[in-house]
């Protein structure tokens, strides 16, 4: 029998698809040997697994026909509720009715996509952003604008000439700990980009995965917090604080929004797993989730600086790199000409691994960029892990 | 501050969205009073809910950190795994590598479509179908054709005709139980439809949510199970058969797309909840879904011989019904002339609800149909429920 031609029958974004080179590096760094900078995982030994189990049986044994049940497309309404009444608290003007529960803040960029993105559209993201994101903009057809970030973040004062010129459906940005850099958009830009995106009459989608994790300096309001216009959707998570393997997240928009918002997600997958939900929601309810965001502050201020103090050992005086107040990334600048995509194999042969930076770029750049994680590992294996490193930087330079 | 302008910005995409009508009328009816007909829900009171209980607390007990951790997008793989051999064992030829485990078998739809739908391709469907199928088509922008079915299912003489003269993307069918019809594609019309779909090169998405909950007649194979040509994609759910508030499900699909739909399903959320994919799998490994999946036989049998007898008591002669063998639905044909939708209203008022017909109608018909659902009410409201609905029908014969 002749082998079916699928190719014949896939539809134009095929052509635009590619694979997470972060993950595709989880699969080259399962040899426990290497020490990984690469994934952007919360810290192994840090998760709540006895705390989860309580909340777990208390669910089960309280609601547990309704946890296998279907439930809403909007989410679990006690969860929406604890997750408006928690921004409420920050300064959000928010009530459950702008709360919609997804599988991951991924999930919350998939919907937003779905509802602006024409094939040929304009998103505008930083230089560098997010690789996951651009994978689901990029299976929606749409074009990438960049704007260049610098230790500020996003170059805000470039924003409004592109706006301008160009229909952008909406603004993708990272404001607290940016993946990859790890830089903050200050109060100022946050204020001028609200401005520029208002007079254009564009969209913002806040993507604050990390905002909760400071590790020093002063918080910034959130985006949200200052949208008077209604202008922004909010992307909250509770991947990097509770756990990234129930995937669960919130995403707050604006009314106008919302109906819309919550047909995408019907169409997607219906609802989130109710018993994820109902864990998160438990986490609030039941005050756990603030102490142990706690526990996560301190030890990875801990790995953060242990880190940096390596990098200042140990990398040559020609390397630079961002000092994040939070998150869990920061970002090296090798030498001009140097190609962090090059170094790979010999840094996976001296056991340690990152992510070339260039991943991360829209539209090329960033040869000479690798992005660190270090929330994965001990303070030991930080050590180690940039001594290695330092090594084979150091025997690449000219 | 002047309101923001959201509307100038949504996708094309975005004027052919809809809600379903299934879950607004779950809102409808909330009320307890009402005998609801209308949802397809399972049986609130057979949830395994102390067994889901043994299997979490083992799960966080052994691998905790590993749960709570980020998964692969594949999916878990003792999952895939587990499913792989369940199916083997029916015959299917397939391996781990062909399982990707979704958020239910609607993101499964959902990831068909992103890989196969352009704006403006054509899909070839049941009439009538599943209408959450039809949504999320209708995101891509897709044109839904439309194949009669009768009590043997699709009319697969018709297709041909159709094939030769468009490029369909790809064919779906729910080979058994459908949805919301209850019934069931005969194997003479399986073969055809396979022989027909390689002629023309048209892959098949296959719609098995209700397969493992057959009452009455001989299991018919299913479609990937006879596809020697690799072109089939198959959707298994564990739904029906353990719980859709976990959004678990299998999608089954050969080789040569399975990259691809790992990477779509990347780009939509990441991965499935490990949580709710550890409860599967222990299901599967401890053997505790196929003496589960009896149970709900033999509660689901005797209310749909509940409802059928019901309707023959007291349902006029006038109006005629599907007699499924399976799932969870059954299909009703008022006399020609009376509108389900009209009638709806007064059903609400008479405490019973049902699906009206004309929703799962890709370009409209349906509208002396109802869709009945018999797995969500006990006997006794079964008995009750059809009573009154039979009332409100014959009150407006003519």
């Amino acid at each position: 029998m002749t082998r079916f031609d699928w190719d014949a029958k896939y539809g134009e974004r095929v052509s635009h698809m590619y694979g997470s080179m972060t993950r595709q590096l989880m699969h080259l760094t399962s040899d426990p040997q290497i020490i990984s900078f690469g994934g952007g995982l919360p810290a192994w030994d840090l998760f709540p697994v006895e705390k989860v189990k309580e909340v777990v049986d208390h669910i089960l044994d309280s609601d547990g026909a309704a946890t296998l049940q279907y439930g809403t497309s909007e989410g679990y309404e006690p969860l929406r509720l604890a997750v408006a009444e928690r921004y409420r608290k920050r300064g959000f003007d928010v009530s459950k009715d702008n709360v919609l529960i997804t599988c991951g803040a991924q999930q919350g960029i998939d919907l937003v996509s779905k509802l602006f993105l024409d094939k040929g559209s304009s998103v505008l993201v930083e230089d560098p952003t997010f690789l996951t994101a651009l994978q689901a903009f990029s299976l929606f057809q749409a074009r990438c604008l960049t704007v260049p970030i610098d230790e500020e973040g996003m170059r805000v004062d470039l924003l409004a000439e592109i706006l301008k010129n160009d229909d952008v459906k909406f603004i993708y940005v990272m404001p607290n700990f940016q993946n990859p850099s790890g830089v903050t958009l200050s109060l100022a830009r946050r204020k001028e980009l609200l401005k520029v995106a208002q007079r254009y009459g564009v969209p913002i989608l806040e993507d604050d995965a990390y905002g909760e994790l400071r590790y020093s300096g002063e918080a910034v309001p959130a985006l949200k917090e200052l949208d008077e216009a209604e202008q922004v959707i909010y992307l909250g998570s509770f991947s990097k604080v509770l756990s990234p393997g129930l995937r669960v997240s919130a995403l707050l928009a604006p009314d106008a929004v919302m109906e819309k918002l919550v047909f995408a997600k019907q169409a997607a997958d219906l609802h989130t797993d109710n018993l994820a939900q109902r864990i998160a929601q438990g986490f609030l309810v039941r005050n756990l989730l603030d102490p142990h965001i706690q526990v996560i502050i301190e030890s990875y201020r801990k790995r953060r600086d242990t880190m940096l103090q390596a990098m200042e050992r140990y990398f040559p005086a020609e390397v630079t790199w961002t000092k994040p107040d939070g998150g869990i990334f920061l970002w090296v600048t090798l030498p001009e000409g140097m190609d962090a995509t090059d170094l790979f194999q010999q840094a996976v042969q001296a056991k340690v691994a990152y992510v070339p930076g260039s991943s991360y770029y829209a539209n090329g750049g960033g040869e000479n960029k690798m992005r660190l994680n270090f929330s994965a590992c001990d303070e030991q294996r930080i050590q180690i892990g940039i001594e290695r490193l330092a090594k084979v930087i150091i025997g690449n330079l000219p």
